[in-house]
């Protein structure tokens, strides 16, 4: 089913997702400590209540609230001092009427108490007495046993990448491990007879592999596995036997290169034959990453991806990355990391191509300006001084100059 | 030197940033396969020409553009095929007048040849003859040997941390290996009597580590190794003890609890003890997270953080991640992640005191709304619900519902 037909960005995107399975991968349970960044594969519930029990939010007394009413700075409330609580014990004894009892703040409340007095609302008589100057209402400056969170109440919902402090809370919560989707594994094929491995000389002709490398900092960074396959001829037979292995270890396979003209069809033929549906489409409308090949063989995804090292970096943004996190069950809003800055150039497009410009962004006299990085190689000299791509929308012929446009960050 | 009057955000920021020599770690040689995220230590420079010979940018055929003026598809240029040139081959024979070669995209020109016609601008007469249609000026889809990048041209300046496409264009030159600003260790001191592991159950009066979690990570996606030196409770000798341990094999160290009034100036004393200057500040106008301590002890920075674990949160964000970068030598224009957001509740704050206010962003009917997350205790609940901070700076008083206001994302 090869259509050839370019289709738009926008129903590329929505064919592709469609025919990824929510949260496809399987799940391991993983130690807290190895749990940053992995994504929940189910909703998380708290076991118990926290804090547990009452404590107190400040340094001061534990009183009975209402010995304190009507206690002010000319007419204290004088309160006997029981004891001293100390960090991290409960606290042996009752508080009965009149009475009051040093805490630190986290300590546990005695019995009896329902309130603390900050220190310095308190005169200190002797060890034994305090003067009360200000009331405290009930519950002031205390978190119930149940305040922070409840049993049973969700904590993190299932889909989300768990932040440092997302770790941080679990731990706090008693939980060891966590239940996270399992990574997708990623398999990486090089194809061209003219791309040699980065540690070999250059001869005339040849060029090193750099996607590779691209590609496997990009799939990490989104969660997944990157596998190296190697780099193999532009022959029909050597490229499916490479399909053929990646596709026994891998969730998703790429292959770069070998997607334009001429011969170059072999890898569309190769994802066809690997399984159904197999292509989904071939060709975008974008630039660059024109000759983009996506297919679904028996429920992988496999893509083949245009050799020029920029075009593989915005397809793997604009196709690779969403299809990582449906599998991965990514569940959560998404804000794009986005700078407004002046165009310093302008910039034009044709009508019904979704264009992707590198661009330099540069603060000068206090304005951010945008740098477009239009070179007609710009291999390696782009990809590195860009930081920031701009999007012209298909409906659109351009930018320009001076326009005030928005810069996602790279 | 304790000095214990309250400093404004700013002037600490300043005060702590100026005792902290820029790239003061050391080096290492990493292979490129683990040098992502990490810090180049000086200006990379390219070895080589690159693309290091005259590549084609389109499929077509090689010419001397010269052959080709005045081409048009009523009065095409008809040149002699002297044969096909192989992807990743140089070509073996020269280009004379009158002459073409086929060619196809990152294929080398051959001698002769200053330019390529694509392949849709020609006629394909027979295998030895085509028609040129449309004529190409010198150097027409051509990059030229250097005009990727020159020999000695500075690629990556020093303080980049490196992003998946600097390290494929460094494969792409032939590096192997990179130098960067060694990772900082960075250990970690929790303190106090309620303390408990994660993994012990709790029993009323203690609460399990949160901030050792929560720190180890945010050092991580620093550039840091974070080492857990453990648990120790409130006793000057043992803190003691443990803060030597950790400066015999850290560059920074962190000291949890034990900051605030009371016995808990133990840790003031301890870092005044550590080595000199000591304490260059004690206490600072932000909410959460006033009590901070920062030391800098015979070079080594010593923070005494509040145990609070979002305190613990806003003092890393903006002390600790600042130290580390100068440390590591960071120096790239940095750019926030920012959202603005309506309001949906009014917040207040003190003149003169920085609040940073837990914020989870909602989208509701297309509009988004940030919801203060204000709970008094709010120990796990708004570390883990919160997307996203709102910082009401000292001069402000606070901000009006529906007001909108600029949210960094977490």
């Amino acid at each position: 089913m090869l259509d050839k037909k370019y289709l738009s960005l926008d129903k590329a995107y929505r064919i592709l997702l469609d025919s990824i399975k929510f949260r496809s991968l399987s799940f391991e349970m993983v130690p807290l400590e190895e749990a940053y960044g992995r994504i929940t594969y189910e909703d998380i519930y708290a076991s118990e209540n926290l804090p547990g029990f009452k404590r107190s939010t400040v340094d001061g007394f534990a009183v009975r609230s209402q010995d304190t009413f009507g206690a002010k700075e000319t007419m204290p409330v004088y309160l006997t001092v029981k004891g001293e609580i100390l960090m991290g014990e409960a606290p042996s004894f009752y508080l009965n009427p009149g009475e009051a009892a040093g805490i630190g703040t986290g300590g546990m409340l005695p019995e009896g108490a329902d309130a603390v007095v900050m220190v310095e609302h308190v005169n200190i008589v002797s060890q034994n007495l305090i003067e009360v100057l200000k009331p405290v209402a009930p519950g002031e400056n205390v978190i119930l046993e149940d305040e922070d969170i409840k049993k049973d109440e969700l904590i993190i919902p299932a889909g989300k990448r768990l932040k440092p402090q997302d770790i941080g809370g679990l731990a706090g919560l008693g939980f060891t491990e966590v239940k996270v989707t399992k990574k997708p594994i990623v398999a990486i094929i090089l194809t061209g007879d003219e791309i040699i491995p980065h540690n070999e000389k250059a001869t005339p002709g040849k060029v090193r592999d750099i996607n590779s490398f691209t590609l496997a900092g990009l799939i990490q960074n989104t969660g997944g596995i990157s596998v190296k396959m190697g780099i193999v001829k532009d022959k029909y037979e050597d490229i499916k036997d490479l399909v053929n292995k990646a596709y026994q270890i891998a969730d998703i396979i790429l292959i770069t290169g070998g997607t334009s003209a001429g011969i170059k069809d072999m890898t569309a033929q190769i994802i066809n034959e690997l399984g159904t549906p197999g292509i989904i489409f071939h060709g975008v409308l974008i630039k660059p990453g024109k000759p983009v090949i996506a297919g679904i063989c028996n429920g992988k995804p496999v893509f083949g991806l245009p050799g020029h090292p920029v075009a593989v970096y915005i397809c793997f943004e604009l196709f690779i990355k969403p299809v990582m996190e449906k599998m991965l069950g990514v569940n959560e809003k998404k804000f794009k990391n986005i700078v407004k800055a002046k165009l310093a150039k302008s910039i034009y497009s044709q009508a019904g191509r979704t264009d992707f410009v590198r661009i330099q962004l540069k603060e000068e006299n206090g304005e951010l300006w945008a740098y477009p990085l239009l070179t007609k190689s710009g291999l390696i000299t782009t990809l590195i001084k860009a930081n920031g791509i701009l999007c012209i929308p298909e409906e659109l012929l351009g930018y320009e100059k001076e326009e005030i446009v928005e810069v996602e960050l790279l």
